[in-house]
């Protein structure tokens, strides 16, 4: 038996984006979850927590964390939306849109 | 006497451009609370609450939102970002860098 595909996402989870960039961040700094928990007062699972997607972090948290990182809240937010933008655009349509079978038909007719 | 300056914001408070880019989609659609917080299945003071920004949506409440009002998230976290990346810029340093001292040095000699 083949091995069953994963779950497609159906939808794009904020959280799990910025975890993902602020992550990327963090390590590209040579940084560990203990440096940066400490410089943002959050505690060290917690920062963990969002960093894999599972919480939510507050503003004042994620100002905080930004903070920390010595980068602007507006690079970490414009590059989740670049990501969720990926996502939204590279979604693929479960039918084959009108438009694009009336163009397949004139192409071979 | 003079009447007291506001507080100086010292921080750029995320879900508070995030409610105004809400409200803003949501006014030029012409539709009222009422339509988008059950087209979103929230309640209306908690959608009403979010726009003022005092309270925080999750990424799934953000999403649904999003939906009902019909706009890509990636649109509004963008619209977010350029928002906080306008605040952050035009934050006045509190001292003249030393690369614009340089220039002015050589620009009067």
């Amino acid at each position: 038996m083949p091995t069953p595909e994963p779950l497609r996402r159906t939808r794009p989870v904020m959280r799990e984006h910025l975890g993902d960039v602020l992550r990327l961040i963090r390590r590209s700094q040579g940084r560990t979850l203990r440096e940066v928990s400490a410089s943002a007062e959050v505690s060290l699972g917690y920062l963990s927590e969002i960093e894999r997607g599972q919480k939510e972090a507050s503003s004042e948290l994620l100002y905080a964390i930004c903070r920390a990182l010595g980068v602007p809240l507006s690079i970490v937010l414009r590059e989740v939306a670049e990501r969720i933008a990926a996502y939204e655009g590279v979604a693929v349509p479960d039918t084959v849109p009108d438009n694009l079978v009336a163009s397949a038909v004139v192409a071979t007719s």
